[in-house]
Order: structure tokens, then sequence, then C-alpha cells
């Protein structure tokens, strides 16, 4: 018995180089842990280290001067070191449900927690997160529902002249079953690409969930990559291991809602698709809802749904001049003569694009323009993507 | 235009509250830089630091005394402070092509590179990882061809009831066509689950180059999850995100094996699979070779390539009455009766199982059942299990 155990100890161990740092001489402490009480403690080993703080979203923000202005950024706290020199920070209050996400800051180093193996990457930086559940967050959490499959594959698009990278959510039953299902395009944000509904937005825990409650139908969801240039996720293609921009890829330049067919062809010939206008839905936050708009207005009859959370709607950048930005108002009108059944435009009250989005709704008012609005505290953040989410998905397909 | 690039770069700033970091006050270098003679250059802003160390699979090993006994372990390497307060490391070799992982230690404090979004988990630590092209890691990199479909979905399991997570790979073409293809099992480890060959194996990489190549032919891989008391891959089901254990998932009590047909049973109503002997194929590597030789033995007509990587052959534990494990002999007397293609035993010359594995190896000599061995240098480690991924797959379904 003994024997046996010390062989499965060493296979642990010699699992990879790494592991032993867990075992011996490796940091035997949770953080973070979530306490009874909805407070969080953050632990982290240091006896060498001098100073050890934290930042993340459940912190006061602080302003930031740039030089584009001044921003809120989330605060710091300082860990204190106890006597078996752990240092630890505990909430002050209980928080709220949410995904939250955290860095601790080492000597002055942005790191992630080293006792938390769950990360999530935005663009260019990888955070630490954990989800306190309760309430709306409970659809972030992996229930015991059925659960839909998520797959990542690639797609040819003639438009692009690229193989690209897409992720697909088909709902519980998708594949035993012979029914055809309602499509929902969800698109990412400047910065993101086809991973980011899927790390950031919760989305097929969402969907999961939604649907098992009986509260969202059923449905197929494209997250596509809306960053023309690119063909996949930075490390998901023969660039390789790059380090990603946040700059590099961002183009709005017509050329992703010029390709869009190529997505849709793609999904409606390989999947068991409902292949009606009542059977789409598209949105997408900031860029990607800039991307809903003008798809679903260049292609009046295939959309009934259309969700903008937090949409860039802004000028036309100098120099594009893709045929997707002309006319857009005869295009609009066309859209609106068909009668979407939900154009539905969401933003937060402190976000930077509030204002275009103010003017946006006015101008569609001006027009007799049907929309449903609706407004969450806060800016330019996934927290608020993933509650409008929540909020769109049950009204599609009904 | 300014406008416009202002609005973008707010877009991005306020992607989320973590993005700041990466523009301002945040760390504009390149970590880790591969250079053009494939010697590495690790860089980290840590100007309030007061030692910063690299420890990675390409450092020289060093001893390192557990209650076990004495392992080989990666050893570190100090980084020194420039003149811009960026701690710098280059390697004083270039490295050899490889999948690399590496951690930095800031005053004592394990972390990952900040500058470098690529991390992998193994079991509970996340590392850091770059590639070094080139030869046989040219495999593992994300090339310039057609890529097959990776899904993560689930199946029930009625012999163990409950519903399990699953990765399975599908050859490029696979959803275009009607074609029937072979399936492999692959299993991981101790400690692993069905997030292990495709993140720490590089499992799809390696199937669409070697595809592209014409060197392995077109076929469905799988990869379950082999602890039977798990749902999935932590983080991954109701378990939520809980700290892994090395400990707690590893039984090797049959559970997993008499479970097996199940995991069969779903891939073959679910894909175009062809269901014969000749076109299925089992590997694993440590505990899931241990799986891999009792499955192929327990099921004597279903596989014609059994692939053993560093397989945990070991003592049955005390207390455990599986039938899995009763009447060896006569089983794998069966198994050989009809006639494996290829029984094919790979392991690390240092692998703490080799003599385990020697003695298997002469028990099969003995009894004068064919087998295949193949031995590299170095042990019980995932740069091996790569290799052998490599050389066994080729020989498959030929």
């Amino acid at each position: 018995m003994k024997s046996l155990s010390i062989l499965i100890a060493a296979m642990l161990v010699c699992t990879t180089a790494m592991a032993q740092q867990a075992l011996w001489g490796g940091q035997d402490i949770k953080s973070p842990e979530i306490n009874a009480n909805n407070t969080v403690t953050f632990r982290l080993q240091a006896p060498q280290a001098t100073k050890v703080e934290i930042t993340g979203d459940f912190l006061p923000t602080q302003k930031m001067e740039t030089p584009m202005g001044e921003f809120d950024v989330p605060g710091t706290a300082e860990l204190t070191k106890n006597a078996q020199d752990v240092w630890e920070f505990t909430t002050p209050a209980p928080l709220a449900p949410e995904l939250y996400s955290y860095s601790l800051i080492v000597d002055g180093v942005n790191v992630t927690d080293p006792n938390n193996v769950y990360m999530i990457r935005d663009v260019a930086s990888v955070t630490s997160v954990f989800i306190i559940g309760g309430g709306r967050a409970d659809l972030y959490k992996v229930n015991d529902v059925p659960h839909g499959t998520v797959a990542r594959r690639w797609y040819d698009s003639p438009t692009l002249q690229k193989s690209r990278r897409i992720t697909i959510y088909t709902p519980p039953g998708y594949e035993a079953g012979t029914a055809k299902y309602p499509v929902f395009y969800l698109l990412h944000g400047a910065g993101g690409d086809e991973e980011a509904w899927i790390a950031l937005g919760r989305a097929s825990q969402i969907l999961d969930n939604l649907i098992a409650q009986g509260k969202a139908k059923p449905m197929i969801v494209v997250m596509t990559n809306g960053n023309a240039g690119q063909k996949s996720a930075p490390g998901e293609s023969e660039r390789g291991m790059y380090k990603p921009s946040l700059w590099e890829e961002t183009r709005m330049d017509g050329e992703f809602e010029t390709a869009f067919p190529d997505v849709m062809k793609f999904v409606e010939s390989n999947y068991r698709t409902l292949e009606t206008k009542a059977s789409r839905a598209i949105a997408g936050l900031s860029m990607g809802g800039f991307h809903s708009l003008h798809i679903s207005k260049e292609y009046p009859d295939k959309f009934d749904y259309v969700g903008l959370f937090s949409a860039a709607i802004m000028p036309m950048q100098e120099g594009v001049t893709s045929k997707i930005y002309e006319n857009f108002d005869q295009k609009l009108k066309a859209q609106f003569a068909q009668k979407p059944k939900l154009y539905w435009i969401a933003i937060g009250n402190t976000d930077f694009l509030i204002q275009a989005n103010n003017d946006f709704r006015k101008m569609l008012d001006d027009n007799k323009y049907p929309f449903t609005y609706y407004e969450t505290g806060e800016g330019h953040i996934w927290k608020n993507w993933r509650i409008y989410l929540t909020e769109f998905v049950p009204m599609l397909f009904k």
C-alpha cells in the first residue's frame, strides 16, 4: 500500500518539472478564499517580499491620469504579513455576486495569484479571476445542468482570402437530435477575438443555465473573430506566440462586415440551422456593437434581433472607403422597413460612449424606428456585457 | 482621424479595468524574446524588487531532497538589472527546438511572466510557456495547414452515473464529408484531465501537422477524463473554481477502465467512426498508460493499436477489488491471441518507472508477445510524451 502511494506520488511529482513547487516548498495556502459571508481573503506566501498589494475590480476605483485624459482605474489595497510569513488581505465588506478579476503586486510587480489557477486573458493582460455566486452571477457558474458543446474550428472566408478560427456553441441535445436551431451571432470588442465571449463573457455558462431554466430557447451561438486582418486569437495561428498588441488588430474599415456573409454561409451549411430572419440574431459589445449595427442594416432581410451592447457608434475613420458605410440613412430605413422584432440598445450610464448612443437613439426616435433601451450603472466593462447577454438572450426567437 | 483614434483607444483602454496596465505604467517590454540564434532573453520591469530569478525546464537541473527521496528539479538563474530598471537574463546557449515552461521568482515568489500571455496549467500550477521551432518542435506549432476541430462536450456515463466532460479532435474535412474515421483514444496521467493533451501535449497541433504532411491518417482523437471520480477538469463543473489537488483525484481502482465502454459507445454513436479493431487505437501517459494496458486487455477485440507512454505499471493497490485487475495473465494472453497490430512501449531512460517497464517487457518477451520498444533520454516529463505522440500517430491505421 505504501509503495503504491509512493509510486503514485512520484508520478504526480514528476509529471512536470514544475509540479514539485506545489508539493514541497510550495504554497499550501488558499487564495482567494471566499468566506461564508462573501468577504474574500487573498493570501501570498512571500517571506522575502517588502510589500504586497492587490488590485482588482472589487476595490474602490482611483483616478489615473493618461495622455488621453483621466480614467477611473481599480484601486489597490495592501496585504499584511502574518506570523507565518503569509501576506493576507480580506475585503472589508462582502462582495456582491459577480465574476471578479485581480492581480497581486509583489514589490511593485503586477502578477497573477500563484495560488489561483483560474485566469483569463483580456487582450494583452492575464488576470486571476473568481466568482461570487448568487443572483445573476449564478448564471456565470458551471451548474449541474445539461451542457452544450463548445467547438473551436476553422472556416474559409473567400472574401478575406483566409481560413479563420471560430468558436461555436451548440446547445445540449444538438448532436443527438435532428431539429434545426436558430443562430445567434455574438461579436467581441476591439482587442478581443473569438475567445473573448467564452472566457470573459461566460457565454457557454450563461446559455447552458438560461436554457436549463427554460428562459432561453436552445440556439447555436457563433463567436467569430471580428478583426478582419487576423486569422485567430493570439497563439492560435502561424503567427505563433507573439505578444498581443492593443492597437495592432483593430481596424474599423468595413472589411469584417463585408465578409460577414462568409460566416453565415459557413454556419448555415455546417449546422442544422433555421434559415429565416426570425431565426437569426446578431449582437456585439463595443466594436462588436458597431459591427452588429452595420451588418444588420447591410443585410436588412437577415436579422430580426439586433443587440448593441455599449456600441462603438462613432464617426467613420477618414480614408475608409468601404461601401458598408455609404448611404447609412437609406440602409437603416430599409432595415426598419422590414420591422426587426427587437432592436436592443444597452449601455452603462458612465460609459464614454453614452453620448454617441444617446444621439443615435434620438435619431432612431426622430425617424420613428422602434427600439428597446436598457441602461445600467458603470461603464465600458465586461460586468455590463455579461449582464446584457443574460438580458438579451431570453428575448430571442420567441 | 485623431478623434477616432482616441475613441478606439478609449474602447481598448476601458475594455477591462486591467487593460490600462498594458498601456500606461505597464510593461512595454518583450519577454520572452527568442533571439536569432535561439538563445532566449527574459525581461521583467521590477524597479523595487531586490532579486529576480527564473526557473525553467531549459536550465540545468538541481537535486531536491523530498520526503520521497531525491529528485531532479529545474535549476534557477538570476536576472540582472539594467540601467532602465529592467531585469534580464539571456540563456548562455541556444535552446534546442522544444516547448519550454518557466516561472519567474520575484523576491522569492514564484510567478508567471507578466509579459507573456501564453501559459499552461499542469494540475495545480500554471507556468509560462514558449516554443523554439525547428525539427520535431515544428509539429507543436500552429502552422499554415488545414486545422481540425477541437470540441469540448459532455457525455453520459451510465456506469459512473454522471455526465462527464470530454475533448474531441476531428480532423480537417470531417464536417464537410461523409467518410468514416478511425478513432484514437488518448489518455492523460495522474493529476491530468481532459485538457491535458490539448494544452501540454499540443495534440491538435501535432495531429494537424502530421496529417498535413501526409504522415498520419486523418483520425478522430478522443481525450477523456481518466479520473473516474471527477466530472471534468477543475473549474468546468459545478464544483466551481476550487484549488486543484495533486492527490485528491487520483484513484487507480478500476472504475475508469470499467466505465470505458461508455466512452466508446458515446463516440461511436455521435461520430462517423469505423467500428473495427483495426480502426481503434488507445494510448496514454503514466496513469493513462496503465489505463491503456488494462483497457486494451479487458476488451481484447477492440484495439489493434496500443501505446504505453511511460506507463505506470505497478502493483495493484491493496483493497482494490475491481474485476479489471483479476486474471491479468489470462486476459493478456487473450489479447495477444488476437494479434494486435502494434503494442508500443515508450519510456525515458531516467524515468523512475523504467524498471517496472523493463520487467513488463521481459514478461512480454518470455511469453513471446510481440511489442515495439522506443526509448528516449530523460524521465517522466511532457517533453517525452509529446515525442511519443509524434512517433505513435504515424504508425496508426496503416
